[in-house]
């Protein structure tokens, strides 16, 4: 049997019916078995595989699938839903789960509350700009997000890199009113890249920002923000404007002398120590999740209230002072839409808007993963989009989905959006009622809550696991991380996105090549370096190409595999071994090729030529050998050149050879 | 034996042996058959991991394998050599190899004054530069470059691009004076770029240009030059300084009636027919290559006479006049390293010099290819930027490979970089001595030499290859074409590199799957798209991923599965049919995963668990096997649930219905 050329192998449930229909000329010729060959599918339409491919690319998850097949009224009602999801999930929403989304609310509205001050300070904004974003993106977000768990407010990191990208544009000391002016207008712009993105389905876009250079830009970014809040910890009044490591230290240990205030450092210190035991306490045991969430804001009105008793303020120790009080004041006529910086606005925005989103949409997977229900990523790009851009014009900066409070809104039991409803309210009444009080809050405090609140943002093990998988990976992860510490969180990022890319491009240029062979006692061939028991067959190189073949590598491919036949050459001289007389290519992995690919085919066959060697095909895919033959290559080699299997190929190329072997 | 769970299946050349073992007993449990496991390779040392993958990627065409096991003194003759090739193939050089090097040579400089001419006024540069750029760059080629049939000097396309980039900045005009400086500032550091690449290895960096984009490319830049040589041809004085199609038809029209000179279009009209028919004869019959290359220069002959005895040029015959006599003077000091001018030159420089190299590269690669002989293409790099580093200190533009006279070179039966010589005596003594017989040369002539030479650059029948072969390269080729003729040469690169890269980039992140049915009466499983007979194997369903697994497409192929399976589901539903329970993703063409990757998978394998469904993975490669260790995930959906064939997961998932099937 080893011996037929023409009959399909690797044939297992077979055998039995062979066993008895030859069972007594087992070496007889099977002409009778049907021979398989490679199928070549019905051509396309030219149309139809244009709509197949563009269906793939932007509307892989396939988000027309509840629409079919359904009456034109339902039809809208479910494309109302589609937009508003609220509409949907809000039909079965009961008392029981507003019981969890209350409890959930209250929770990370005591988190956001003292974390919105601080992080609007991270802008370069006054307070209440903070508080602002709090209350009407998560509002927005509630009709139009499909994420169940996600937290919407401001974000430390969004905050540190629009305070730096802003700045270097307009001082916000001297200039506070353009400054803001800015700040509305990327926001405005940060929403329209968000819902453009969504809306034109390119939602894919921000998976070119690799998870490895998104844990080293977060770490980072997490140090500088937590060395950005020595100023407020320290008591230091002269401060670089500068957010590298070098700069900050040096200027932490020029002002050492004069510039550090003990009694600020006193109570930043105690209620750090406080808000990490807290943070400590949640982590063991889950029960206490509510310890770590409502802490910041006990610190807050404990310190508050100290500072008012013991008029520390007039030791030094830096206060809020006034919070403007009231609800989002209007702000779309704040916006740039013409003259210098309009085009600024649109850069920043941009990329403020592709963080955001990139921080979002890992939130939401994860949460969406955990609890088993599909997120459809570029409907909330749509919804955040649409979030910031009327946050835009109620005076907010740009607002997204925060890892930290959206774990306790998790925790704490939340059921739908509702929970941020619940916030949103609770950020309302602060703004309406209670802002005043916060004149005496020290600014010592805001920073340990920022410091307690970022140090979460250092994934270590992520790190970790990033080192044992892909080393390359973990090279992205530190270029990015270094290069948000040590120069600025622009480069940090550009960095992140350089390396995410290169891996892309060098993954397309190089890659992999195997040589293939035997396993014992089967007909199963693999790469000889993963299983070292797998034999060579004599006279035959039989070599995987493990890429669909492009213009980016066809000739690094045909290069390659000449060159592992010069090496097999050469090893078979030296042994005094028969010659190479057939190369087969194993073609499965190779899903494409295009007109460079088959032009690098074409030279590989006349090299071969030149050194007598027969270039044998197997199991080239469906869209392969549609090329193939189109472009006359298949005639070329000649079609009894291309098997369906690589036994299949092994065997027709030298019988005599398998029967030894 | 098709209940059989753990044996290895794709048996082929086993199964007579089997068959004797087991002659009484077919259906018997057969555990003395060895089991093959998925192999995981030895751990590799960090450091050779890294070493090896450096290789790949840099030194994939293993460049030092002469040198290996070599005496130091040898390594010195090799290394010189390797800078050197002349060193190397001047040691067997012989009288009869002269010979075919002397009349393609010969062949060539005929073919090259002229052209050189005409595209020096394509650079806006007055002619004589031309003729220096083929002078000292072929010198330097010959002594450095590996290629044998290249033939070295200033290039149509390369002289428009630069004539362009340059006039951007500084008009040639007006100051002819700074604009040269400015070319041989771009000169230098194109030279600068190419030897960078070559030396840092660099070079797949051009094969991002994808061949569609190229041809596109090079078919519009054709036009456009075509174009362009309408001012010469039709004798206009007031010509549009742009380049696109619309401006150049208008300026021709608007001065169709007073600005055309019909001597001029009677001179240049008939010798470009000559020079047509010339072309069509050498391509007819190959054994007439030598009348298409003795056609231009003859030209030249006649309508110079023609014009000097008939004193046209005072009927507004427009001639080339003053050619400055003597070689090459120095112009080191004519370089800006200083200065406003210097980043242009350097942006200029690079984009020039890339183009420059992916014409050579091409013309190198294709030549060699028919040779049968290796082009390593670091090393031409190096050639090319150290001959165009010199050749910007001695008065010449950027020079490369040229299509057309590397063609007649190898017709003309070139053997070496000798050819290169030849041709650069001739420019030397035309340079000392004949160039005031140009003076009354009509441009018309040139004109006429350019069309006929650049028509050559427009491959229709590569167009039509792309059009079958791949839609996407052709929608490529064709953004570039318009591009360049509609807009200008900037712009129509520019969208061949943005869809070169598109195209990786929507490769990367929207890799195929594929569902796999069991072809009938083998063991091999196959996609159900391409085999329409292959039958899916009930309560199972086996997908295959066909492509590596990284961040950019991670999520896209766990989401596309989780598609595969409801849909699936729905049809099961449907037709009443068993529920799945597995889920086979046969992973043959994974060749890689990374954190993302195991990310999704882990995702992938909490989804499923919610449908009940069990998650079995085929075949995993080295490197995806060994990742699968590290994150713990093989752990995780347990040791046995991995297997070597798809064959051997489905009889170990439901040995009961493989048997029924």
């Amino acid at each position: 049997m080893a011996m037929v050329g023409h009959s399909s192998d690797e044939e297992k449930d077979s055998k039995q019916a062979e066993i008895k229909s030859q069972a007594s000329s087992q070496y007889s010729a099977q002409n009778e078995w049907q021979v398989h060959k490679v199928g070549v599918p019905p051509r396309q339409h030219l149309f139809k595989e244009f709509a197949s491919t563009v269906k793939e690319t932007f509307f892989a998850d396939d988000p027309l699938r509840p629409f079919r097949d359904q009456p034109g009224s339902r039809k809208f009602v479910l494309g109302v839903q589609a937009i508003f999801p609220i509409f949907e999930w809000g039909r079965s929403y009961s008392l029981s789960k507003f019981k969890g989304d209350l409890i959930a609310g209250l929770t990370i509205a005591s988190l956001c509350i003292p974390q919105d001050i601080g992080y609007a300070k991270l802008a370069n904004l006054d307070p209440q700009y903070g508080l602002y974003s709090s209350f009407v993106p998560p509002l927005i977000y509630a009709f139009m997000g499909s994420s169940r768990d996600i937290a919407i407010g401001p974000v430390a990191v969004v905050s540190l890199l629009l305070g730096r990208l802003i700045q270097n544009e307009i001082d916000p000391t001297t200039n506070p009113h353009d400054y803001r002016r800015l700040a509305f207008t990327a926001t405005f712009f940060a929403g329209v890249t968000q819902a453009t993105l969504g809306f034109f389905r390119l939602g894919f876009l921000i998976d070119f920002l690799s998870h490895a250079a998104v844990v080293g830009f977060m770490a980072g970014a997490a140090i500088t923000i937590a060395l950005q809040q020595l100023k407020g910890f320290l008591g230091i009044t002269k401060f670089t404007k500068k957010s590298d490591i070098v700069s900050v230290m040096r200027s932490v240990f020029q002002s050492a002398h004069h510039g550090w205030n003990w009694q600020t450092i006193v109570i930043g210190a105690s209620f750090l120590g406080f808000l990490l035991v807290a943070k400590y306490i949640g982590k063991k045991n889950k029960k206490f999740f509510w310890v770590p969430a409502i802490a910041p804001l006990t610190s807050v009105i404990l310190s508050t209230f100290f500072v008012y008793i013991t008029h520390a303020e007039k030791e030094g120790v830096q206060i809020v002072n006034h919070i403007k009080k009231g609800i989002n004041p209007p702000s779309v006529n704040e916006i740039y839409f013409t003259g210098d910086y309009l085009l600024k606005g649109v850069k920043i925005g941009i990329v403020a808007g592709m963080i955001a989103l990139t921080e979002a949409i890992a939130i939401g997977r994860t949460f969406a993963a955990m609890k088993d229900y599909q997120l459809d990523g570029n409907k909330e790009m749509v919804a955040m989009g649409v979030m910031n851009i009327v946050g835009s014009m109620t005076s907010c900066y740009v607002a997204t989905g925060s890892f930290s409070r959206s774990a306790v809104n998790y925790m704490a039991g939340c059921k739908t959006a509702v929970s941020n409803i619940v916030m949103s309210c609770v950020v309302f009444l602060t703004l309406e009622f209670i802002t005043p009080l916060f004149k005496y809050t020290p600014n010592a405090i805001l920073a340990a809550i920022i410091i307690s609140a970022v140090i979460g943002l250092i994934d270590f093990e992520a790190a970790i696991l990033i080192w044992k998988i892909d080393k390359f990976d973990f090279i992205a992860c530190m270029g990015a991380f270094f290069g948000v510490i040590f120069v600025s969180v622009e480069i940090g990022l550009l960095i992140a996105v350089t390396i995410s890319f290169a891996k892309i491009l060098l993954q397309v240029t190089r890659p992999r090549t195997a040589i293939l062979g035997k396993l014992p006692r089967t007909a199963v061939y693999r790469n000889i370096l993963q299983y070292p028991e797998a034999t060579k067959v004599p006279g035959i190189l039989i070599v995987r190409v493990d890429s669909a073949i492009y213009f980016s590598n066809s000739n690094y491919i045909k290069e390659r595999i000449l060159r592992w036949l010069t090496d097999e050459e050469e090893q078979l001289k030296a042994a005094y071994m028969p010659r190479l007389q057939y190369l087969i290519v194993e073609m499965s992995p190779v899903t494409d090729i295009d007109t460079s690919g088959i032009h690098a085919f074409e030279e590989l066959y006349r090299s071969l030529q030149k050194r007598d060697v027969q270039l044998v095909l197997a199991n080239p895919g469906p869209v392969v050998i549609d090329k193939l033959h189109a472009s006359n290559f298949a005639n070329l080699i000649g079609e009894g050149k291309i098997f369906l299997t690589v036994s299949d190929a092994v065997s027709s190329c030298s019988p005599k050879l398998v029967e030894e072997a």
